[in-house]
């Protein structure tokens, strides 16, 4: 961080706004508005969105056409969400099934010109009770697959959860652990994903990030943790509902010279994704020039 | 850490257990057994536990009764939960009766001969969106209300609760922080409880112990964290039930010298409290002997 630091200021341009498609509720089936991609893309264009993160059950076999499509209209490819899990009781049942799906997972995101493929990396290792091996088998596996994502041209975002996932979903649940984990694997396709909704409580945060520095940081994504809130899978809340800190957090990423998108992804099966689309990205917009 | 650390052997000794009564449901109308504190005490030192903890809502105006009830029996009371919440949206609403509660509580962890009373902290003030305002108002509390804490004999256990809590019930989420407020307080009868389902996921946690050290940690809590839990506040894990490493967390926790209580502190509205109180305390002894 140097003395001359100033945080980007949104309030009159916010390009640097990106969408996540699931703030959208996925257009998975009874969720959401139901909106093809093509509307997504056109809401975001209108909307001077810069750059759209997509799901892999979204893009099916449509990668280079939803690629194309988006950059037409003037838009980036931020990311794609994701491989699948590596370690935990949610992975897939064999080391064979898990390449397999990471590959497929960095084949997509490479038709579909995504900057990055973002990594959820599974819980701890069933019956081993050691977040630490778990560790080690993560970054065994990505180490195994960076050389395909480099050919790919995609880099490998790991995203530490919060740690009420740290069962089932993220053994790595901080920064400070993703950046030694980076350390460990030391490939330059691998990098870091900062989610508010993870790392808003971490005092740590600042010191994690400048150790991280910005070419390790392939995002920075954005909501709100609620007070109260019902469900800490469905229920995340919009910027500024909620008691994170947003300039302050957003200062800790962009003192490390991180200047890249910021991707709203609300997961809210409640509240917002019952919500008119439109009125999602309205709000998104409103929010990111005001309190982000 | 000296090099010749060597971790406690309770496989034959367990002297070091302690009951939270929690573990049995509270004795809340409607859950758990509905047994008297007496039955508790009776049943615990039948079973050679070490020490009681007990909550404010069963002791009412018995606490001195209860006290010498539990020493009569052998035992030692080792805490008493809890302090009222100091901030957020769950706390007292003015000052004067956070402090009024605050010292209620203190008059009664006296008066039953409690070694320590838990403080849980409180969530992030309302519409402050600062995690560190909020614990600099803490850090004021928790100062001016230390003296009176002193004279009473009773510690002031900080209990720093996982993040997932951040929001309402506790600003202070990792004992890395609450190590510091305790610098920042620096009175003698200020100290931190660790309690393995709110520090399981932190890797910091060694060097964070080591920093706070043995004087500065009034207790250690034992449950676990179920891989698969369906409720962050009432569906915690039997020791070995879950993904917890426990072995090694108390070796971080007796690496600094500490050589007090482990208590067993398990809500669990679903499993455990609608068993027989005796066979939990039966299970929480043989769990103790063999996985913690």
């Amino acid at each position: 961080m140097t003395d001359d630091f100033v945080l980007r200021d949104f309030s009159r341009d916010h390009h640097a706004l990106a969408l996540n498609t699931a703030t959208l509720g996925h257009n998975v089936e009874g969720q959401g508005a139901g909106w093809s991609s093509e509307q997504v893309i056109d809401a975001c264009a209108e909307r001077g969105f810069g750059a759209i993160a997509w799901w892999r059950r979204e893009i099916g076999d449509r990668a280079f056409e939803i690629g194309e499509r988006v950059r037409a209209a003037g838009l980036e490819v931020c990311g794609l969400c994701r491989s699948p899990f590596l370690v935990g009781p949610l992975a897939p049942p064999s080391r064979q099934k898990i390449l397999d799906d990471f590959k497929a997972s960095i084949d997509m995101a490479e038709a579909l010109g995504a900057s990055c493929l973002t990594i959820v990396v599974g819980g701890v290792i069933e019956n081993s009770h050691s977040q630490r091996d778990s560790l080690s088998h993560v970054a065994q596996l990505v180490a195994d697959m960076a050389p395909y994502a480099q050919k790919a041209g995609v880099k490998l975002a790991l995203e530490p959860l919060n740690p009420v996932y740290g069962g089932n979903r993220s053994c790595l649940v901080t920064v400070r652990d993703a950046v030694d984990l980076c350390n460990r694997i030391d490939h330059p396709i691998v990098a870091i994903a900062v989610d508010v909704y993870h790392v808003w409580w971490d005092l740590q945060l600042g010191a994690s990030l400048l150790d991280a520095g910005a070419e390790r940081i392939a995002g920075y994504h954005l909501c709100d943790w609620l007070a109260d809130t019902t469900d800490v899978l469905l229920d995340r809340g919009m910027m500024g509902d909620g008691v994170a800190d947003l300039k302050h957090l957003r200062s800790q990423v962009e003192a490390t010279g991180y200047d890249g998108y910021c991707e709203v992804e609300i997961f809210s099966a409640n509240n917002w994704w019952k919500r008119d689309p439109a009125e999602i990205l309205d709000v998104c917009v409103e929010r990111f020039r005001t309190v982000c």
